[in-house]
């Protein structure tokens, strides 16, 4: 080995890395030391040599960004953030995996300064830089003009076996190289080595022909070699496709005896392993203690000032030449919605010829209301996932950006999953409201990016049609019967199933408001009868759950969601010409009804009143809402392929099964 | 045009095939004209020239499978079916996508004869044939010897452009591309059409180097010309490595107008299309006749009997050399269990001494029971998505295919939806009970495998373990909060969450016989206590929900289940101590306790009982089963970072919430 007086100050700054997170590691008693020990120098290279970022600012909207999509190294960038000068302390670092910690065992975006994402899921860090590239793109090209250029950065993401085997990574690859978002940056830490040992054994793709497939720039280095590995960047930097910079490194690298195995990737080293790598490289500093050169060469807070003060110049510039789009950029990048948007909308939806108030499906609503939408929020990324005509995301105003470069629509062709993770990455990125539709049943390919962009709290709408055997002969495969309980399940994600056109605008005047979480938009394929609201009943949809009919006497109350709505409506016609009070709750949005105050849910359904839900869906969910003694109308069996009429009658989803059931629950409860 | 009398069989056999489809899609007035029309040479081709197959026995075992992933082409099965002999007549498609026929709107399996899997969710069949493939390489080393070979047959898979653009591809062919899954031949219907239009905006892939980077074997033909099919399907035969063969199509082949461009994709042709298509192509026969020489170079009938009658032969010779595997084989066909498996389960737990009755994590328990299962059942074909180490599910007898190239288990990579629809695959082939493994929370990648397999009734086990915050360290992303509760959700979806190893074996045994869907374990990474029963109680487990402790008066039922049953029983104690008696209930699968019959719910559940739930998932789904007046010990939201101890406690999961909670539940009811 090199003495310690000859090994450069790279070499060191790896080396602090690596002691970094194998200490930290230790000291948690539990971690992954493997995947940082094998990429400090990739770390090392763009950290220090390419990421113009301001650790200072972690929220300027130029930087760089960093994506670690192998989220399970998450000391890596822990250390990273500490060396480069983030608000990360020493302390913060001992303190990896406990509770409470700002180090916790994966990346949480929102939690650590300077963590754009959270990741850990594999592939979905991939996606997400894409998603964050993708945002790059489209507002250079809405706010740089001649002269003027205040976006225009470079998105970097390390990706690992695990997530290039993910079938997510297929999707986002495919889509970012047709794309071509040559500012996306790819570093692959290939080591071959997964948690099953050799991946030759289940993994033996030739990735880099398959990443030129996709119409990227490849190519590869030794991952342990700085310069080659700069020397990558710098040419990636250049290429106008996207890059994958594949890294052959050993994992555990300078592990003296684990580098190379398994056993490295997700267990501590051991103090005698990582006092005999302190030995090989010549490290002599305690765990956690950095020496004053190394802190110095990793110190990223002058340089970063510096990228500031020049951009924050720019800016200046910016915005006296163009004070609209500079004032409409911060507007976006803060988030804040343009005032007059809620009125237009609440316009559209009033007027008597409201088109939102005729028979009509509640996708055919969507798009309606899209029509105003996309015009007043310029924010609003919209697309689909190949199923732009039927789920009726694209309206007059959308730009495709598949033809023209730029726009505010894209299809992103049959990828669900890739579609709702790349959302996640443009709504972290900023600037831009990301909507993106596919069949109902569907959204269980994407589930757990709707999971990831609900824990990150991330504005994004997932706009699901055909959302119940009503789509009719496409049959069971396509027909949700489950989908739109399970994901009410997810915490801090909002279904709605409106049952109209009204209630369609609401929930989607909901979902652009909510700043602190996605939203799912559960439509239906077939025309939906409307219903008159007083201007009272308007304002109370926003509560989730609202009487929407009611009777002099209430006997029993039914609820009703989306297509069943109007089931539930003419039951309670059939049960008033046998002498029983029926009122209608329509609650569009269960988890915004349990969140209203204890009056409020008392008044809509009295605790006395036994209780009828309607859902074309599994029926469990609701027995919560009707109790034991009341009733639950829906479909607990997979779909069929027949007509929609043909279908409802088949299920017994219809107004006499409702009322029937109903009947005999008054008649068994007054019994009593 | 060519005279009808110049026109060659194999044109007209092709042409049978697009009037069918074309007509029927016209009769039902909804349908995809586009693909079938595109895809009838390669249709023709491989079954005409190529598939072996007997229509009068659609469950012969040697028989080669075809699998249509591009599911929406139904009506090109639905002919093809026909034309060959299968047992649907044309009156069956007549009634395409009417209810209660036996041609849905998707092709589904178990409905039609000869329909080999269900498809229409993009990507899957291609994996499911992927899995029959797999099958059958198994099988075949199993069950082949030196001069009989009884198990020998090809997978023949068609794919459209939204199968390959499906994460899901990429995972499932790079596995049978190092697999080397030779018999494996895809066709790939390269129409350059999607639902929203030309490919080129969103598909920019070469698919040919793509899949050479898979290590496939590929060729690129004219997909309208049948000689050069027919020659890339010879040449497909004879390689070792899978097939892909990129047919350059025109979507909608032949109809006048429409042919190339996406409006033929989803909707009916119209009639003037139609004959506009019979004029061009001679065809003079009026919608649903086939002509007789048409119908007779169509028929499989003869050449399928001979195939069968051929077969039969060896088999007969085979049984008679080798009476033991041949009754194996016929065992394993039927999915008959051999006789003693329970036993042996039943003596392992059983054991006063048995490693199931220690303190220890169900996922260890479960690796116990399976050193049993897996040495007592040849046909376990076991697995784990790149986590063999932590799903624990690998045994001593398990042989890795990945390293023998035959096995009884498989490292399938990080790839879970790829690993449960190859799954599906496998166990539609028959011979076969797999068994795969993943990270509960990575539920939600497979998710939707899960749901066809269980719309399938396919006996497919999915191992799912770190099934809560007991993980610890690995935090929000890792650890399940909605997943067990929305897996039950799944209509004909069996869940179990053991508390202990007795239970935990219990719930294995219910997975390997159950034949009529697929079985989700839910297992804890942490170790758990283990509790004594009595001979009744053990019986009792297999209901789904039992009385494991009782009280001599019950002021209050503690439901719980997994790690939380615990909790219940703690809790119970400090009930005693102020003189509550609680009766705690473990409910390892509630799917099967709400299937008992009333008189035993009520047994368990006595209605006049107050009832608290605990466990560590959302609580809505338990809301059902307390009542309103019921309490809910839980977690609605996401989870943390840390020790799992810390966790438990800072989710108030504990005996003495649960504790508390019953008691002023129980003051709140008697107060009433």
């Amino acid at each position: 080995m090199n003495a310690p007086e000859t090994i450069n100050q790279a070499t060191r700054c790896a080396s602090a890395l690596r002691f970094l997170a194998a200490d930290a590691v230790e000291q948690a008693k539990s971690g992954h030391p493997g995947a940082p020990l094998g990429m400090a120098e990739m770390a090392e290279v763009v950290w220090r040599r390419h990421l113009r970022h301001n650790p200072a600012n972690p929220s300027w909207i130029n930087r760089d960004r960093f994506v670690l999509s192998n989220g399970h190294a998450s000391m890596l960038l822990y250390a990273l953030l500490h060396l480069s000068g983030y608000d990360l302390s020493i302390e913060d670092l001992k303190q990896f995996r406990q509770l409470h910690s700002r180090t916790p065992g994966h990346p949480e975006f929102g939690l650590t300064p300077g963590v754009e994402t959270t990741t850990g899921p594999l592939g979905q860090g991939l996606a997400n830089a894409v998603g964050m590239a993708l945002a790059e793109k489209l507002l250079a090209a809405t706010f740089n003009t001649d002269g003027h250029t205040v976006i225009d950065h470079f998105t970097y993401v390390f990706v690992g076996d695990g997530c290039l085997m993910e079938g997510i990574s297929h999707e986002v690859s495919s889509l970012a190289g047709t794309l071509k978002l040559g500012k996306l940056i790819c570093l692959y830490d290939d080591n071959g080595i997964s948690i099953d040992g050799d991946t030759r054994g289940w993994f033996g793709d030739n990735t880099a022909q398959r990443f030129t497939a996709y119409g990227w720039h490849v190519t590869t280095v030794d991952g342990h070699d700085a310069e080659a590995i700069d020397e990558a960047v710098r040419a990636a930097k250049l290429n106008d496709k996207p890059s994958l910079i594949c890294c052959r490194t050993i994992i555990g690298k300078f592990a003296p005896t684990k580098a190379g195995g398994h056993d490295v990737h997700g267990a501590p080293l051991g103090t005698q392993e990582i006092a005999a790598m302190r030995e090989a490289l010549g490290w002599t500093a305690a765990p956690f203690e950095i020496p004053s050169d190394v802190a110095e060469a990793w110190d990223a807070r002058p340089q970063g000032a510096r990228y500031q003060e020049e951009w924050d110049m720019h800016f200046s510039d910016y915005r006296v030449a163009l004070p609209d789009l500079a004032g409409e950029l911060l507007r976006r990048c803060e988030g804040i919605l343009p005032p007059g948007v809620v009125d237009g909308v609440i316009q559209l939806l009033s007027a008597p010829s409201s088109p939102l108030r005729q028979k009509i499906a509640t996708r055919k609503a969507s798009q309606l209301v899209l029509e105003q939408l996309v015009e007043a929020l310029p924010e609003m990324l919209g697309g689909s996932a190949d199923l732009s005509g039927s789920n009726l995301t694209n309206v007059k105003a959308s730009k495709w950006v598949n033809h023209h470069g730029s726009g505010n629509y894209l299809s992103y062709g049959v990828r669900e999953f890739g579609m709702a993770a790349v959302m996640n990455g443009v709504a972290l990125h900023g600037g831009l409201i990301p909507y993106g539709g596919t069949f109902m049943a569907f959204s269980d390919y994407s589930r757990n990016a709707i999971r990831m962009g609900a824990l990150m709290r991330q504005r994004v709408i997932h706009v699901l049609t055909h959302d119940s055997i009503g789509l009719g002969e496409d049959g069971p495969t396509h027909q949700p019967i489950e989908h739109t309980s399970s994901l009410r399940l997810i915490p801090n994600n909002h279904v709605w199933r409106p049952c109209d056109g009204v209630e369609t605008a609401i929930a989607w005047l909901a979902a652009v408001q909510r700043d602190k979480g996605p939203s799912c938009l559960v439509l239906s394929r077939q025309a939906l009868t409307p219903f008159e609201r007083s201007a009272e009943q308007i304002e109370e949809v926003k509560y989730g759950g609202y009487v929407l009919r009611d009777a002099a006497v209430v006997d029993v109350v039914l609820i009703g969601t989306g297509s069943e709505v109007e089931i539930a409506i003419h039951a309670a016609q059939i049960l008033a010409g046998q002498g029983i009070g029926a009122r209608v709750v329509s609650m569009p949005c269960v988890e915004l009804f349990l969140s209203q105050d204890a009056d409020y849910r008392e008044a809509v359904l009295p605790t006395a009143v036994p209780r009828v839900s309607v859902e074309a869906g599994v029926t469990w969910f609701w027995r919560g809402m009707v109790g034991e003694g009341g009733e639950c109308v829906g479909i607990d069996s997979f779909g069929e392929s027949g007509q929609a009429d043909a279908l409802y009658e088949h299920f017994a989803l219809t107004s006499s099964t409702v009322a029937d059931r109903a009947e005999s629950l008054v008649r068994r409860q007054s019994g009593r």
